[in-house]
This record gives structure tokens, sequence and C-alpha cells, in this order.
């Protein structure tokens, strides 16, 4: 056992995210993996359930059981739901109850407005009561609320890659909050691990292909947190597209600058304030990388890692910013992102596990 | 030997769009490819050279010679030029001369201005005097032309994936010309045979990377397209993306109507508008497929064929129209529609060889 | 309508090989589509099926139906049955006595024995009568019997991979029959259109992995082809691996030369033999094409075609002979080959559709 | 710096091997990389010419330099070349006479008799006196003499995947010397960052293809270390595929035991037997996983992994038994297997930087 580590467990374990989790807590060195939970692999043991974790001798021990708030509770101290939508707040109810923390990776506690999720996941919210008390788990921009918080709302995959590239310029009025538009592609495992036709090799390989167009559940989240950055509502365009890829998401960003510039003069200056305005956002940030010189992201540079890296071109023939960032879906979008609330919360060092 | 067929040649046939285009030659009923050249492979056989062709008799017999324009003028009535742009137009000119009718698959003619040439191209037009003569050979917008003339120039991959889906909605005037931004991802086989490291499986597979951000060398001709149907000078965004699959690309576009639309019932009606726009421009063509219902576009449904596929939504949220498509950017957009300009140049059907 | 073709019906059209013979009977001169079965997507055209088909006039008409032999046998002179083993049975049994000639492409007629049948397929053969009537639709190997027979076995897609490259072998008495190994590669649609965990995108690309080792079912056929051509009771070791493509199935084969070789004198002459044992096989066959010099199959080089790409290697060191094959798994693994008996049976030229 | 680390230098970082070293290194708890060389990146810092490492502090501040012999003796206790067959030797005499440990990854000291390497590697041994000095860098097979050896030479990726499965049953003489097959499927990362148009993603992608058949020059390592745990001279059959996967070697190995067995009692017998060999071979070493019940290998349970998964089926069919193995040909086939070598070299714990 690892000597002060915090005990935790993953419910719903079954899934990408959740095995990504379980792969990250058990590498950790300030995490015990206490209980997995899954429905589907209850008597099994982590190695043998997936045999690439049976390198850690936690695998070959930790056997998944039903999920059960109770027992959960007890066994540990964190718990993380790596489970669907609306199934996860009938988990997060009875442990916060019981005095668990719990950090959510599915949207059911993302959103403040239940209005909003009944619209956009088109059931009512069964837990409304709770949406005041989470916190949005975006370490970069909630972190001395995350420090404090019993339910941390892990963000989706894709407003990671939107928000992160967009709050700062927003906060610094650098960019207009209309005519924003989001145009990101996805590696199949964002999918999840569900066993559909469209998500078969064959039908995936060799393809590209738009999907959720116009109007994709992300955008919910999306545009909440674009609007508390802005003061003001905003809505967006995002067009997600399926891509054969395992992991890893690519966004193009096309924003148009509050100042007009036709010269390279005003280009450069305009040019220099972003570099400043993302300077003093994300200079000391352990995961995120603005890219420099000619620099472009590639998903293959941060694929396996917590990172995300962002860059940007002016155009001085449009006027218009173009950025861009890449992630891996699983990690900073997902179960990385999650340990790194986690190491905030505990008060370890934020890159714990992580690198 | 094919009867009543007409004689090609294809010059610069060791490249990914040469073999594309030798693979539909070798099958056309109304062709006889004649001649191929390459200097890298000047000696073998095209069975030699390409395996896969083995299967034909003439590929087994026919082989590849150092180019000369004499020798071609006189083994083939038609010139097809697979060639490196600058390259290419070196060859049209004495071909040309001596009788030849050229189809040129490169971006050498492609431009009206020799000034816009040099500004994306990098050097001066080598056959200035040629760009007046030369038609767009994008045969849906130019088929009476091309009809007529003796020098072709086959539009590029991005701009057919970008041209076809906004030309009818442009000219009949539904949507503003300023502010269109066309975001693309492109197969491999779209750099070309290029033995560089950026293209080695290692790096490619598991990679999504934008690149050419902001002015890729085919805006040049995308703009030139879009000005002449707007009746004024437009100009776009353009990102394209690198994506690892062999063959495909697909855009999606970001266009504003004229016509607001906040209810349903006018969003409907601009439905309309534009159905019946796509309806009138391509209801009979028959490689142009607007689709219906619920479907959107995907690479796989096109690759191996000359169709472009299109879809559309208009957005009640941000008031956008979002236009996509899909094609084969060696077929459609390289070696399919050059033959299918060939066909109209020969008064063949337009799909012959083609389906 | 095509002038004096053949209608043909294709039961069972919504899996990889039914969709594949659909693709290659639309093209064919000499072919009638007039009838596609598929219970999941009866009242569905063939175009809205499969959008790739929409180019094809024929497609946007023919519509899906509920398979019915009685309808069928009035429909088309010539069924294709592209089945699950079982299930083709009960079609062809009524079909025949309906008149019809039947092309089945499952594993239901190409055993000659019931027990086989049993022991490798787990339940009785459900028309026994059938097996002496078949023919195994191997045309390298039985053409003429093909030519009169009303029930065509279409051979699996391992076995041709395997029987193609070494009954030539054995018929020649240049190899051993015994200790005879094959160890295949299959892409994924070999699996079918199966929508099982294991065959998602993520769980196949970027995994490499053995399966049904050491008895798979196609080995009875395989066994059952190289006995007939032994003369005697062949059992061959057979281990076939699941890889990330989507077509394609590359066999490497070890098998003892007869001769022992230590000279490089007694190497060459076997290698003499091996050549014109080879050339006298398949010298004129239009789908057999057995490599010269130095190269070696690649899937690449057939997958789109009819053909099956053969090399060998004499190694003077461990004294064996090492075969290697490449082919299409959904052409000449399955429906490009069922077309090729078609073609054998109505006296077309034998690549008519396949070229 | 990490306290008590030993100082290591990697030189030649720019390949695919040196990368890889280079990133276990970083995260290795007790080395501290105070060197890295190539002649094609001096200069740069390893965060800009590998973007991926930027999360690692001492990767945005240690340069590459210009290798050097005197240098790398200075700064470095231990040093890793992961340069090409040849050049190795070069960098190993000086490193050696000053002093240093050196593990090297190329071919260079894996052989014992420098007639062998020349047979194979088509020039004279470099250094043939350092031949005798040299331990094979195999840790379940030479730990106690790699504890002592200045210069360990690390095994080749093939090599790895064929020897480990095949050692304990040629030792325990539970199969036979002669027979032995191996045939192996690799990732594209084997062939190493060769910018040659073999290895383009579109030659690669979709593409199944044998290469190196009959003579590989993995065989002449293979065959030694066969033979010297056979005591006698081994000849095998090795047959190498080149497939579209990143990473993973999967090896399919035809053994023949010593026993016949024709009942099921027999072969169970002999089951147990080879259970017991593995398990007193393998059961306590940290990176081999003999996997139980119906379980196979697949590269996908083992890439990103030191692990090696081994497998195996008796055929009652045919009297063989098939041993198959999955590794990463990066980590447990290169990189990772030589950081196994220096933990042990070092006497840290032989798992650590490896989990």
């Amino acid at each position: 056992m690892k000597k002060g580590a915090v005990k935790v467990a993953v419910v719903g374990a079954s899934g990408y995210s959740g095995e990504e989790l379980v792969r990250i807590l058990l590498r950790h060195p300030d995490a015990e993996l206490s209980a997995v939970t899954s429905r589907q692999l209850a008597g099994q043991t982590l190695a043998q359930a997936f045999p690439k974790f049976a390198q850690f001798p936690a695998a070959r021990q930790l056997r998944f059981t039903e999920p059960n708030a109770e027992l959960l509770a007890k066994q540990a101290e964190i718990v993380f739901l790596a489970l669907p939508h609306g199934v996860a707040a009938e988990f997060a109810v009875p442990l916060l109850q019981l005095g668990s923390q719990v950090i959510d990776l599915s949207a059911d506690f993302r959103l403040k407005s239940a209005v909003t999720y009944r619209e956009f996941y088109g059931h009512d919210h069964p837990a409304p009561e709770l949406l005041a008390k989470s916190v949005y788990g975006l370490p970069e921009v909630y972190r001395s609320t995350i420090k404090s918080s019993s339910l941390i709302a892990s963000p989706g995959c894709y407003p990671t890659s939107i928000l992160l590239p967009i709050l700062p310029l927003l906060r610094a009025n650098l960019i207009k909050e209309t005519g924003i538009i989001a145009d990101s592609l996805s590696g199949v495992s964002g999918a999840g691990k569900k066993v559909e036709a469209d998500y078969l090799f064959v039908e995936c390989n060799e393809s590209l292909r738009p999907y959720g167009i116009p109007k994709h559940r992300h955008l919910s989240e999306i545009e909440q947190e674009l609007s508390l950055a802005a003061g003001q509502q905003v809505v967006i365009q995002f067009s997600p597209h399926l891509i054969p890829v395992n992991r890893g998401i690519l966004t193009t960003l096309y924003l148009a600058p509050h100042k007009h510039f036709t010269t390279s003069a005003e280009m450069n200056a305009l040019a220099e304030q972003i570099s400043a305005c993302y300077g003093a956002a994300y200079g000391k940030e352990p995961f995120v990388r603005v890219l420099e010189a000619k620099a472009l992201p590639d998903t293959k540079n941060v694929v396996g890692t917590n990172m995300i890296e962002i860059a940007w071109r002016l155009d001085q023939r449009t006027g218009r910013l173009i950025v861009m960032s890449a992630l891996d879906n699983m990690i900073k979008g997902a179960s990385g992102q999650a340990v790194q609330s986690f190491n905030i919360l505990c008060g370890f060092d934020e890159t714990a596990g992580l690198i």
C-alpha cells in the first residue's frame, strides 16, 4: 500500500474513460485505488478484465464489484463516477449524503440550469438541487473553487478543447462574443465503448464524417462557460466530426478580433496583445502549451498526455483570428483532467500521476 | 484495340493522380491509352511499375517512355498532364502548338491572372499567354466551354469540394459573399507521393493536424471562381487538415444566408429555397448527390467514385447555413473529373468509364 | 435494361459480401440485377440503403424485398445466396426445386461430407442430399464442372488464399502432403458486419491478434480439397490473425519439397520445376498472378480486384519452400469469385464485370 | 535534479527508439538524463525537437549536442547508443576506454561471431575484440551477467518476441530444435524513421506484406541464442511482415514437441509440462505474462508497456505446439528492455521507470 495515499474508487470502470482513469490512478503516487465497480465485470480482477493492467500488482488483486453507494462511501474518500449521464446523478446523491467527495466525469453536474439540461439531454435533471453546489472542473479556470468543493463536474472533451483557447481572449475582450465557430475532429474513443454498427472498424476506417450538426449536447456547457466569461449570452456554432484515430481531438476556432487590422503593423500589434494574453493566462500552467513560431498542433504530440496544445494565426486577408487546439480526449478531455482536479482537491502537486 | 477509341497519353504517370488516371483510362470504353511517360519509370511496362494494373492486357504491353512533346503529339490526340505546377506548362506549350488537346491536372492554367499565380505559387507564370485560352474544367459549371476548348485546367481537389456546394447558392443570391469559411479534411494521398518525413506512416497514423493556415495555394482558384459567380471580389477563410486516411476530402462550409430566420416558419421557407436551388443546379448531374433527410456526407460513400456528396443544415440558433461535402480527392478531385472533361470534349456519354 | 442480360438476384444483400456482390453485378455488362432481399432493409431502394450505389440508375429503382423463394425463382434465372451458413441451405432447397440455379457464398455446400460439416459447424447439415450435387466453385480447378452445375458452392476467403498456391505443387508431387502450415492475416471485413465489441474501431485499430487457433472452420474445406488433390488424407496447420485493414488476406505457407536441396545447383533445379509447375497451372489464368524476380505480394496491389498474387522462395538454409499469396477477401475471396463462376456458368467471358 | 540519480546519456536520440528511450528516462525516478546527441537536431532543446516532451521540465532545458565521446564520458556514467549498426561500435570503443558503461540498442555487439556478423550485415565488424566482452541484454536470461557487464547489447525486437517464448521449452527439452518456424508481424516503427517511399502512409495503410524472406538479419542473433540454449546448432525459418500499425510485434511460433500426443490424455499431460515449464521460467518475471484459459495475445494489451504476452496451444490434429507472443517493438523490443538492463546494472528495482 502506498503510504499516506488517499483511497479512491472508480464507479463504472468498464468504459473507455473509466479504464483510462484506472490506468492513471494505478500509477498515481498519492492515490490508492480501493474499489472499482462494473455490473458487467463484477467478480473479475482488474487484470483479468484489462490484461494491459496486469503489470500493476494492485490490478491483480482488486476485483470489480457491483456498485453500492454505502459500501463505496466506506471504501473510498473520493469517488470518481465514470457513468452515463442520468445514471451518474443517482450515485452522486447518496455518496454526497454519506460524506464522500465526488468527481463526476459525466455531464450531470456541468450545467447550472436544469432547464438547459432538459433541453439538451431530453429528460428532467435527476437532482437539480445539486447543480448549485457543483463546480465545473476546469482547473485552469476554477482551481480555487475546485479546492473546496465536494462535487466536481469534470468537463467534456470537446468543451475543454474549445474553452481553454477561447476563455482568455474573451476575458481580455480581444475578440467578439458573436460569430464564434468551433470545428472539431474527434477520434472514435470519444463515442465511448458503444457496440453499434456506426463504430465498427470497417465503418470508421477510411471514413470522415460530420455528426450531431448543428446542435450537439456539448454546446450547452460550452455556451454556459463562454457566457459567464463574456458577461452576456454567447451562442456559437459547433461542428464535430468522427475521424479514424483511436484518440485525440483537434479543434479549429474561427474568431473575430475586436480590432480591425489591415496593415502589417496593425496585425503585429494585435499579435502582441494575443501573445501577452495567452502568456498571462497559461505561462505557468503545467498542462497548457501555447506553441511558438511556425508550429501547429498535432494530436500525436499530446495523445497519452494531459496536455493541450494551442496555436493561433491572424489572417490579414480576412481579419480573422484562427486558433487551433489539440488534446487527448481520454486524458485532458476526461480522465486526466479529473485527476488534475483530484490533485487540487487533495492538495497534491497538480501534476502528480499525470507526467 | 478498342474500336473507334480516342488515343490518349498520360504525362507524369508515376504520381498518385497519374496512377489513378491510368486506372480509369485502362477501363474506359472509348479511350485507348497509347503512351505513358515518367522519367523515373521509363522502360518498364505499366504492369511492372504498378502490379495492380497487371490484370489489364494493355498494361502488360505499354511501356513508360521519357516525355517528349513531339512524340506525344503523334501518339495521342489528347494528352493528360499529371505533372507538378510549373512543369506542366512547359509541356502544354509545344503540345498545343503541335495540335494536341491538353487536359492539365496541375494548377498551371487554372488562374486567369498571372499576378495571382505569382502571388500564390512564388514564381512567374511560364506561359501567361495561355491563361486566356484555358477553361477551368469544372464540368457542372463550364460544360459548354469545355466542349470546345483545347486546354482544360482540371480543378484542384479542395476547390472542387468547396465550389460545387457554394456556387449555386451564390448565383441564386441566397448567401452573402462575405464571411465564408471552408474547413477541410484531406486524406494523405492529397499530398502526392512526396517522400518526406511528414508523410511517413508513423507520422500520419494516429495524427490529426492543420497545415497551410491561413493562406493555402488553392485559395487562389477558389476565390477566382467565387468572385466570378458573385460578380465581385470574394475573400474566404480556408483551413485544410491532414487526416490519416488514404483518400477522401470532407469539407464543412459556414455560410451566412441573406435572409434572417428566427422562427421555424422562416427557416422552413429558406430551406425550401435552398432545396430548390440545389435541385435546379444538380438534379440532373450524374456526379453530384444532394443528400436527403437526415443523411450527412461520409467519405467512405464516395471513395472510389467520381461522386460528390452534399448535405446542408440551417441552424436556427446561429442563423447560419452549414453545407458539408465529401469526395474522393483522387477521382472527383483530380483524375475522374479530368476524364469527365475528356468525355465532354469528345462528345462521349459524360459518365463513360466513370461508373 | 441491358440487352440479352441474365436476370440475377442476391439474397441477403445487407452484409459485406452481399454489398460487394451487388456492386459487381450493377456494373456487369451481361447481368441484370432483378431482385435484392434483406429482411432488415426491405422497402428501401439500393441507393437509400447504400448511398455509394446511388450513381447506378438501377440502384435508385430496385428495392429490397423480404426473401421469398417462389418469387425469386420467377424474378431471376440465377440466385446468389449471401447468407449465414445453415440459413443458405434453407433457400437453396426450394430454389433448386423451382428450377433456379444457385451460387451460394456460404459454407453450406462446400463440404462433401455431412459428418465433417457437423464436426466443424456444430449442427446437422440442413440438406445433406444436396452435397453430392454441388460443385466447389474454385474456377481455376473446377471450371468444367462449374459450367454444368446448378449449385455452386463458392469457396471461403482463407481457403482460396491457401488452395490456389498449394494445389498445383501437390498435384505435381513437388511437395509433401504432411507438415503444411498456413499462417494467414485478414482484414476486419472478413468477420462480416457483426456488431460485436471485438470488431469496434478502437478494439481493432492498432491491434494485431490471432484467433480461432488451432481449429478454424475453414480447415474443413481446405483439407477436403488438399486431400482430393493429394489422393490421401491431408491435415494442415492453419493460423488466422485479425489485422487492422478493411480488406485483404495475406497468407504465408510453409511447405516441404520432396527433394532435398543443399547446393545452389540443386536449389536452382528445383526452382525451375516450381516455376514450370506454376506456369503450367496459371500462365493463362486471368486472375492469378505469379510474381517474378524480387517482387513479394502486397494486399494493396490486389484490393479492389479479383486477382490473387502469388510469390515463392526456396530457403537453402532450411530446405523449405515458402509461398505467399495476397487477395481481396471480399472479391477473389468471395463475391468476385462467385461472379467468375457465374460467368463460366453462363458462357460469358470469364472476366466480364471483373476487370 | 533527482536525488542520487545516475547520470545517463542517449547518443542518437532522433530516431524512434532513441525518442522512446528519452521518454522512459525522463520519467525514470533514478536516472538523470544529462546529455542527448543528434547531428541533425544539435542546438535544439528536447522540447523543441519533440513537442510531446515539453511537459517534462528537463526537456525544456536539455539541448541536443553533436556526439563526442570524450564529452559524453564526462557527462554521463552510462551511455545508451541508439545508432545504426556499424556506427554504434565506433562510439562504444572510445566510451569503454574512457570508463563509461555502454548499453547499445544496435546489432553491433549482439553476435559472438564476427564471421556471422559479416555474413548477415555485409561488412566487417568494426570492433571484433569487444564481442567477447558484451552480454546479450535479455534480462530474463542473462540477468546475472548484465549486472556486472560494461557493454550490454540490447536484443532486437523480433528476437525478443521469439526467444522469450522458445528458450524455456528448448532448455527443458520439451521441443525439438529442428523445424522451428517463426512468423512475425511488425508495426511500421520497426523500420525506424527511414524516409523511403515504402514507408509512406499511403503505401503502408491498407497494406499487408512480407519482406526480408527468407533471410532476415535478425536470424543471426535468434539462432545464436537458440543454439546456446539447445547445445547444438539451431536453424530456423523466420518470416517478418509489415503491418499498418504504429507499434507492436505479434509472433506465431510453430514448434514440434518431442512427445507425440494422439489422445486427449497425452495432450493434457504434455500441457501440464509446458505450463509448469513456463511457470518456472516466468512465474516471477515482472515483464512476462503467460496468458491463461482462452486468452490469446493482442498487441493492444502490451503497446505502451514493457510487457511480453505469451499464449500457447497444443493441436491434437497436427501434433504441434503453437506459441504466440505480443510485445511493443519500441519498448520491450528496444528501449524498455534497455532500461530494464540499466536497472539491473545499477541495482535498481528492475521495474523502475517501466511501470
